[in-house]
Formats: C-alpha cells, structure tokens, sequence
C-alpha cells in the first residue's frame, strides 16, 4: 500500500517550503529497505515538564490545539519515561505552533507544571521507509550505527508498531551526510574500502596488477569491496567516482587531470563512504608529509614509503597520535624487508610481553647481492654497475651504497621497540668514498674503481681470518645502533644467504638461546607489493571484513 | 530535573500488573547514560490507514477517546511518512483502548479510510535515560547496535526533541536479554574478552602468565578487557562471574567443582558478555571434539591443540563452516612452530595471491635436537634418554620418535594452503622400530639401543657423502607429503639449525629463487604460549580492539 510515492509524498507535505532529497528508491531484498529520503524544513516542538505526565489529557490538548490551528505534524515522539513530549512540523508553521500549545498549557506554564515549550528549527527529517522491515532487527542498528559512524547528532526518533518506517530527525546541516551514510549502510557492502593508489612506478604498477587479480574473489568470498576511487602519480591523477576497473587504471590516468593531492584526499574520502585508505607506493618525503593530516581525517594510510617513518622523531610521533585519535589506521609492513614478515613480528613479540633485546640482520637486498658476489675474482665496482644493470640498485647506486636506507630501516624498527631514535642516532659506514656524493651518476661509477683495492684488501684480510663479509645492520635495546660492512664467521646464519636475501634476526627474552629468523628475498617488486597488499587486508579485517 | 525515581515511576505507572526490572543506575559519565530500565506488561495500538494521515485531527482525536476512558499512553510515536500511530499502553488496559479507539474512528473503519486498528501485547519498554546525552551522537547506535548483536527485534521507537531518552519497544520475550546487552555495551569496555581457559597444564599455565603480565596494561592502553571467567582441567573447573584475577587461577581452580565442558562454555559465553573464547591448552582429541558445537554458538576458539586440525578432512571442514556461519574465530598459529610466524605467513602468501608451491622444513624440536646432537661420540638412544630427561621429549619419546606429530604438523599446512589432505596421505618414516609401539615406556626405552646400530650406519654414510642428516617434513601443491629422515647438504639452511630450533622453508611464485625462511625454536613452553597469547590479540582487533 505505502510502496511507490512516498517520497513524493512527502515532499508535497511540506512544498514549497521543504526540498526533499531521495535517494535509492531501489529495492534492497536482503535488508527489506525500500528507500531512504530526507525532508528539509522541519522544526521541533517539545512540550516539556514534570506536571505532565500521567494526566491523561495532554497530548489530547496538545493535539487539539494543533488540530485547530491546521498545523500538519510530521513526526510524534513520546518515550516511555520522558516528561516531555516531541512533535515535527513544518518550520513555516512552528511560529503558530509554539503560539497555540503556549495558549493551550497557558495555566500549567503559568503554574510551573510544564517547564517550557521548546522549538528548534533549522532540522531536517531522514526517513527509512521498507515493507518486510518488521521481524528484521538489524535495521535500526544499521540506520544508527550509520549516523554515528559519521558523527550525526540524532534529535529525535519515533518507529510506530507497522515497523515499516525509523524516522529520525537531524540537523539541517548533517542532512545530506546523514542521508549519504545511511544510503551506503543498506546499499553497499558493509566492508567497501575506497582505495586511492599515489605512485603507481615499479612497486605500484605490481600491486594494482595482484589487486586487479585478487578483487573478485575479495568481493564473492569476503563481501570486501576493494573500489578504487583514484590513482595519481607525480604529475596527474585520475578520480573516479564508482571505483575503475582496476586493470584500466593506466587508460583512467592518462586521460586525468593534474595533481591535486588535497583534492586527491577528498576524493577518496568521500563522505558516503564508510572506509577510505591512501596508499603511498612513492618514495617521497613530500607525499609523507600528509599523513599527519590524512590519519587526523580518518584517511588510513599504508605504504612501503619509509620517509614518514624514518624522519623526525616529532613528526613520527605526531603521526602515531593523529590515527589514535581519529581511528584511522597506519601499516607500513613493506618498510623493511619488502613482503618477510619483520615488523609483523616484532609487534607480536612486543604486545604478547616479551622483551626484545636486539635485532641484527642484513637489510639491503642491494647491499647482501653485491657481497654476495664479491669473491675476488672480479673488481666490487664492476659488480656495482652490473647489479644497476640488472636493476639491482637504484638509479643512483649511491642511495644503496651510503648506508642510508639501512641506517632508515633500523630505526623504524627501533623506534617499533619504542626507542626514540633519530636517523642521526645510527652509526652509519658508507661505501662512498668521500668527495664522491656531489659527482652526477655517470662520473660516480666511472670513479667507482678507486674504490677496489681498499675492497679487495678488506675482502683478503677477512678471509684470512675464515669469515665473510656483509652490510649489517645492528640495534640494541640500550639505543646504540650501527649500520656498516661486518666480517662473519662462516657459519653464521647471515654467511649463508642468497642473491638479494634480506635475514633478520630477534633475541629476546624468550627467543634467547636462538634468536628468532625470518629470511627471504627482502627487495623486488612483487614481494614488496605483497606486504602493501598484506597491509591492506589486514586494514580490512579491522574494519570487519572476515579473511 | 528527571534523574532520580524515574524506574520507580515507571514501575508504579503500571503496578500491580507490570514488574520492572532495573539494571545499573549508577554514572557512567563517559556516556552520559544514567540508567537502563525495562518495563513488562506492554501493549501497542496501531492505527494504520491511508485516509488517516495529513488530516490533523487524528492524533487529537486518538488522544481524546484514550484520555476520556483514563488510559495512560506509555510512548507515542509517528513517523514522517507513516500511514499510522502507534501508541504503548499497559497491556491491562489495552481491550478498552481497541475498544474506544475502535469507536472514535468507526466512520472511517467503516470506509476504509482507516485500516485497522491492531493491538501486540506480550511487550516491554526498555527505557534509556540520561541527562546529558544530548549531543552525544553514539548513544542511538550503541543502543541499536546491541539489541541487533543479541537478536533482539524492535517494535517502536520514540526519543523526544530533549533527548533524555530513548524507548523502545520490544517483545517481552526478549526484554531481559535486551536489558542486559544495552547494559554491556554502555557499562563494559567495548572489547570485553570473556576468556575460558582449559587445560593449564605447561603450555596453559605460561600463558595465563602471560596474560596476566599484560592484561593491567590492555585495559589501561587499549580499552581491552581481558576477563578469566573459567579455568578447568580434566577433572575440575573454577568459573567466575566477573572475571577472577589471572594470577589467582590456582586458588580458584583447587577451590572449583566437578568438570562439565558444557556447563564450562556456557558460563563463558554467558548472554551478557559480547565476545567469548575458548583457549583449548590440551592435546584432547575430546576437547578438540567439541570446537564444531561451540564455534556454531559463536563462542572463539583458540589453541596450539592440533587434534581438530588433523583429524578427518570432513570434520575439519565442519568447524570451518560453523565458524565462518556464526562468525566466530578459530586460531591455531601454535599448531606449527609455537610461536614463530608460520601460519600467518602461509596465510598472507595465499590471500595476496601467491601460489604456494611446495613447503619444507624441520617441524619438530625434539627431533631437531636429537639429529644435531647426534654427531657419532654417544648412541643414538643415549641422546633420546638424555633429551628425554632434559624434558624435550615426550614423557613416551615415541610420540616424537614416531614421526606423526610432525605428519599432524604437515596435514595443517596443507589443508591451509587449500589440500585436502587425510593424515593417511602422508608418508611417515618411523624410528619406532616395529614391534616397539606396544612396550612399555621404560621397556622400550631399554630396548632402544637395538637401534644404535642401524643409526651409526646411517650417519657413517651420509657423512661419506658430505651431508648431514635431518628429520623433514616435505609437502608439495600437487599433494605429496612426506616426513623422514633425509640427508642434507652441509651448506643448505636446514643444516645450520641449532638446539630444537624449527625452519620452515616456502616456495612461491613470488619466493622461487629465494624461498621465505622462518626459523627459530620452535617447542617449549614459552614460546608456545606467546604463539596462542598472539592469537588472542589477534581476535581482539578482529573484535573491534585498537592494538
């Protein structure tokens, strides 16, 4: 009988003074929803006082008057133990109204037995509107639970025993939120995460490639909807406002529009949406530069970008208290040892009480490949410039050889074993001569060769004594931290790595005797977009997706 | 002006003929919620009808019929785009209300203009009351959020403009349980762990250790309640109503009475409590037997107990579904390895996509320290005696010896990389001699020696060939699985394991030339515990806790 028009309705009731906004008149079988509006221009009237409860005849008086005066009420509302009771009505007649029902109580006022006669204006009712709403308790929870999740203030509710309508008022300024958060509560997936992918390069590219593949079966088996909203690189970025096709992405950003990272951050933090994630795949200090704010939104953020992490220990610190404030989350497993579970499994060791005493290992998939193949038989600087051919190094292979993304990876997991540590705070040995960092790229590696005897001096004097050399990096819970190139005994676990092998090793209390080790290739493109896409999901069991 | 005697109110309104029932009146200021209340004895009267709504005079009409038979009106509530009104009343008093409603409006019965007029008993109103909870916009869906976790249905709502209060109806059936879930989720921390613990044997004992050096430190940092409501052994069981201090678990336990797990799984997931588990510290095929039935109830489960997990694939997938129907969790991360990260890391492979290939390893400590002790200076069977007496075996060493808790092991991995795998599948070399498995334990260990011979030949000819050998375990994607005795190259990974260290080996598409490592001691007492302790916190962020 109600199913068709309502909205129309409604709007009617109160044209031309109240706008009403619909949305999604479509049929929702699983939540019995049939469409959610919400009408503008409505006021409140609450007739408030201890004298008036229990005597039968107010709300017949307060009717009566209305009722005279011609005045259409919206919405009734009288709880079970209130000394007041709440009508809605249009605001062009609240005027009339308050005069009315003042006429009406005039001798209670007087007598003190009604308190007052309240009006609020400036409201809007949100209605929810189903016809197989009754017997299905979960509606209101998800109608309410929608509104807080988007800190609407609820004014006043009234559900009548047909169970087929929650009308619930709002402020007129929380009307279009209100209405947009309740539309995504019965329309969309309960576990929808707006994705927004800033620095789409090596690393990037790879994980929209494992996302692209994993999507469906995130959507079929787990109700995850992974929807990306936007992708952006340094120049351009492409929003969208239903989620790409996520292998289309390269077409979307082509055809984009110009950086905007503010704009970017809106976007994806669309107010419909119940959860919005930024992924940084960059390397940019810049971009990290917004998490702070972003986390303070309620963005969560997750990347292998170490700059955040790794910067001053104010900042990082401020980053912490921003999501602990608003809720967002922050993952950044992929900093250190790409995909290899290492910080998963220091937050582990630390939360479950054990105390972690030190933490060493080989860091660098660069730096573990070039003394891996440094035997002797060929110059270290020839080994350089093959590995960058090979794509084993950054461009500039200083970035790998002066120590410093080890030196960043150590106090990232310091400051995890809640030291407060500054970049400054490392030891660091660089592999680049002095004199040798203002040189452009090509003048560097044709330098690089006066580098080898000193090498191969080192690499005879360390064999000399039975050992090896490595890139190590070591950390204490005393806050000493170094980064260098170490001689190790041959049987050490870190002489037995291989190619771009990442090892890290934890002594605690309970892993003392042998420490606890985690190994594998810790750079690469698709190991490393797997701890992003680890994070990801593992954002998605936070906000309730089930794995 | 409304704070106090507001239950007693209620409650006299409808003496003699409705009992209330009055839980928490005390402050919880965070909430603003000064009391949760229900009163039985309810009944709604419905007026539903097209012709009725936009004609002013309805609700005055309504009110006056009610107000001249004297019937007090409980709650009143009309939606914005309902065709009806709804009011409570005490149910003694409902036959007049039909009655005289029915009267009021008989020209519009008669033409259809009205409906119906309907009347629900067997109702109660739970009645929300607080003072400053205007503004305080979480209140509504805290309150919907828990009468949907607990099943309960709405039947009217009303919160007036002063909002101080929300009623809601609902089915005097459910009223209790209504009352005590809105309590909960105003009254306990939101991630309140009703936590059962049974077996604390070494293992139990450790962890509820554990767990009592953090559970200070989880309440005051992450709002995360960590309550021992049951502790019980193979013969007795303690329960608590409110949680007994972890430390005095002994004392609780000594004073307990006669084991009943079903009693024991009740009392933990008791109807008030939001999130219940059980930590299943046993190695009981019976205990094991149970995890279908209690998953089904959406009771947790968490344990290092192996025997669900490897018994028949059937069963197996039985306690899968009746988790995934109900919601409830069910973690095992020290089924494999204790504490060190292994089915974690397996299960992050496989949801980002990897493909697992094959997975090696040395899985069982016992045997790891016996074939690293076992260099030909002492028999074979002295170093099983010895490790036997240090406490690293099995009271029966042929447990370890036999090679089925490393198949177990196996079974696990497999079935979690989506195998399935009967533990008849696997092909298990036994160093119980045949013949041996029906001694006594200090027969057998007396007859042990027989076997020295054989040993010393094996490790004489392995040595021959530079290799060293080594109990693995070997599972493939194609199915196969194995576990044995192998012969190990001196410079491949599983060679260089120290004391009862386990390492697990992964090949992947992603980890091919590479595999990922994971290494490190992988029996005792603490470790295991840290394994089941970071399971529980685990669940706890699936549960909504912020670690």
């Amino acid at each position: 009988a109600m199913a068709h028009g309502i909205p129309v309705r409604i709007r009617n009731t109160f044209a031309p003074g109240g706008a009403g906004t619909v949305i999604g008149a479509e049929t929702s079988g699983a939540h019995s929803v049939k469409g959610i509006s919400s009408i503008d221009g409505i006021a409140l009237l609450n007739l408030e006082g201890a004298g008036m409860i229990g005597v039968p005849g107010t709300a017949h008086r307060m009717f009566g008057a209305l009722r005279e005066a011609g005045i259409s009420v919206t919405l009734i509302s009288q709880g079970s133990s209130e000394h007041s009771i709440c009508v809605a009505v249009p605001e062009d007649q609240v005027e009339l109204a308050d005069r009315v029902v003042r006429r009406a109580f005039d001798v209670e006022l007087r007598e003190g037995l009604i308190h007052d006669v309240e009006v609020t204006d400036d409201l809007s009712v949100l209605a929810v509107v189903g016809d197989g709403m009754a017997g299905t308790h979960g509606i209101s929870a998800k109608v309410f639970g929608a509104l807080a999740r988007v800190s609407v203030n609820v004014r006043a509710i009234a559900q009548g025993a047909s169970e087929r309508n929650i009308s619930v008022v709002v402020n007129r300024a929380d009307a279009a939120r209100a209405l947009r958060a309740v539309h995504s509560a019965f329309h969309l997936s309960p576990h929808t995460l707006s994705i927004g992918l800033i620095g789409p390069g090596t690393v990037g590219a790879v994980l929209l490639e494992q996302l692209a593949g994993q999507a469906e079966r995130f959507r079929r088996e787990f109700s995850l909807d992974l929807q990306l909203r936007g992708v952006a690189n340094s120049r351009q970025m492409a929003l969208d406002d239903l989620g790409m096709p996520i292998e289309q992405w390269r077409e979307h950003l082509d055809g984009g529009q110009e950086l905007d990272l503010e704009r970017f951050a809106d976007h994806i933090a669309a107010e419909h949406l119940p959860h919005a994630v930024l992924i940084d795949c960059t390397a940019d200090a810049g971009v990290a530069a917004n998490y702070e704010r972003w986390l303070a939104r309620g963005i969560h953020i997750v990347t292998p970008n170490k700059k955040a992490n790794s910067g001053p220990f104010d900042a990082y610190e401020a980053i912490r208290r921003a999501g602990r404030r608003s809720g967002a989350h922050y993952f950044y497993e992929a900093n250190v040892g790409a995909g290899l579970p290492v910080v998963l499994t220091l937050r582990d060791l630390r939360e479950t009480g054990d105390r972690v005493r030190s933490i060493e290992g080989i860091f660098s998939g660069t730096l573990a490949y070039l003394f891996n193949r440094h035997d002797g038989s060929v110059p270290f600087s020839a080994i350089v410039r093959e590995a960058r051919e090979r794509g084993f190094t950054e461009p500039d292979p200083r970035e790998d050889l002066s120590g410093l993304d080890v030196a960043r990876k150590l106090i990232i997991l310091g400051r995890e074993m809640g030291l407060q540590l500054e970049l400054s705070d490392v030891e660091v040995e660089s592999l680049v001569p002095q004199g040798f960092e203002e040189l452009s790229v090509e003048e560097f590696l044709e330098r690089l060769p006066e580098i080898d005897p000193e090498m191969n001096e080192l690499l005879r004097t360390t064999r000399a004594e039975g050992r090896v050399l490595r890139y190590v990096g070591q950390l204490s819970e005393d806050g000493s931290a170094s980064v260098g190139v170490v001689g190790i005994d041959a049987d050490h676990p870190f002489a037995n790595v291989a190619l771009t092998d990442n090892i890290v090793r934890f002594v605690t209390d309970r892993y003392s005797d042998n420490p606890l080790i985690v190994q594998g290739p810790g750079a690469g493109a698709e190991v490393t977009a797997a701890g992003v896409f680890g994070d990801l999901l593992r954002l998605a069991t936070y906000i309730g997706a089930r794995l």
